[in-house]
């Protein structure tokens, strides 16, 4: 592939990250991507301190190489998450959903690269001057929790590459190798690829919603809860009652109601495709049969191979 | 830039098309972006049969570059519109909103080039078969009408591309060369670029809008009438309107009388920005200033070239 100045930063091969994703993203995946070249994170935003914890140990046990954990910052334990991260002394932490001037300055003095994701041009200025190594751009298109506005990958990434001077990671919608070669033309430095790494061997989330996910064709994905915090779902029975909750104007009090406790576990980690929430992006489609993180690396770098030739 | 096979079929210099755009589109966009090596559409959607005619010859007479209509096959004039563009012997027709396989054969039989705009897998392949010699890939991001299944150009080009083999031309948020050359990577064979001409000078678009176009920030767009026609608007008073009624559940009828007759008219070319529709891709918030299609091309070629040493 190619190395940018991301790869220096993070003392990683390649500039693709697997992002950290609730009920998917445990050790496993994450020693996985990080054995391969990429760096691979740990999502916090489903574990307490004691998961996150072991699950810390059990990366840092299976690669000898950089690795990091993302953090929702609003999520119940993000504080005591941050001092568990510090502990054990994590070398990256993505942070999401919150205020990136909290945590960074405290994490930087201890060394820790710290990342934080945006959705707009407006918090990508903040988490500069918050003083982050780098941004995330997320797109529209991305699966699990998005951004008010709606911008897309395409547009959001050339903006934000244009506006801040930390490299930019572009997320949302990738899965394949000329989509990385896209991302960097558009002057990005690097990648952070969900559903593709979701839906891997090594992802811990249950083989029911893999399947359900192989199966699922373009257009299969929809974009909810505009009036709370906007949520790509793939189709399956909870998706049909949000559907038609919204069609006749549901209230944000309404939705909340609906969405309950515990939902996204029990799609993703326990496989209820009925009542369970199944958060995916719109890459969904382009993946149509379980791979390794190994195999998926593969084939990333014959993708970018390919692209850098059509130019 | 570069020459791809769509250059070849259009016999075109750069594989950039304008969009055929309602109140945009007209001789002076259509044979200007011509002039500068690329493709420049008419826009027939908001033409009569003697309007097309004219602004036909006009460009025609404009320049001695090819140059090709967009005819929305559902709009009122289409069969009309059709027989003018056959006896004017347009070299290329971009059809679009309608079943590929009513007059493709028709004008293909006259040497006409057929290209059908499409928003999803299904009608991508449909158009194949109904032999077109390309296909319009366009994605979530692009203004005025919109796919349902709302997948973005990254993700949607990408797909297509794989999926047929005819040309694809990438369109949807695409305002920049490092885009056009993203696009590439992605398997496309060109470009179809609207908001960025709409707003040209060569535009007819009315001033007011154009320069409520340059103060829009990014999300300042959003799609509304999924219940219709998915539309892209920017905002102004029409947007609030239409706002407010789809967050109470506002019924298709409802949005109907609301929608009522000639906004778009009112909106783009009569600039009236409190009651017209203003329909614009998110591309807009890229664009800051009224700037010549010869301008606008230098920018794209440089763009283009700064990508490829990306890469």
């Amino acid at each position: 592939m190619i190395r940018t100045n991301l790869c220096d930063i993070l003392d990683i091969e390649y500039p693709v990250i697997s992002g950290g994703m609730v009920w998917c993203s445990g050790w496993k995946l994450a020693s996985a991507v990080s054995n391969e070249g990429g760096l691979g994170l740990i999502g916090a935003g489903s574990m307490s301190p004691e998961v996150l914890q072991e699950h810390i140990r059990k990366t840092r046990a299976a690669t000898s190489k950089p690795f990091g954990v993302n953090l929702p910052l609003m999520s119940r334990d993000a504080d005591n998450n941050i001092n568990i991260i510090e502990q054990e002394r994590v070398p990256v932490v993505f942070t999401s959903a919150g205020n990136p001037s909290k945590y960074t300055q405290r994490l930087k003095a201890q060394g820790i690269r710290v990342i934080h994701v945006i959705a707009n041009e407006k918090f990508a200025v903040k988490a500069q001057e918050a003083g982050v190594d780098a941004v995330v751009a997320e797109g529209f298109e991305a699966g699990g929790h998005n951004g008010k506005e709606e911008t897309t990958t395409l547009v959001l990434v050339k903006q934000i590459a244009d506006k801040v001077s930390v490299p930019v990671i572009a997320a949302g919608g990738i899965a394949s190798g000329e989509q990385i070669a896209a991302m960097l033309c558009l002057g990005a430095a690097g990648v952070q690829i969900g559903t593709l790494f979701a839906l891997s061997e090594e992802s811990s989330a249950h083989i029911n919603f893999k399947n359900a996910a192989f199966a699922a064709m373009e257009g299969d994905t929809k974009l909810f809860f505009r009036k709370l915090s906007p949520t790509r779902l793939l189709k399956g029975g909870f998706f049909s009652m949000v559907e038609e909750a919204e069609n006749r104007g549901a209230t944000a009090e309404e939705l909340l109601e609906i969405i309950g406790i515990g939902r996204s576990k029990l799609g993703i980690f326990d496989g209820d495709l009925q009542n369970g929430e199944l958060e995916i992006g719109q890459a969904v489609s382009m993946i149509r049969k379980l791979k390794s993180v190994k195999t998926i690396f593969e084939e990333l770098k014959a993708g970018f191979d390919l692209a850098k030739t059509r130019l």
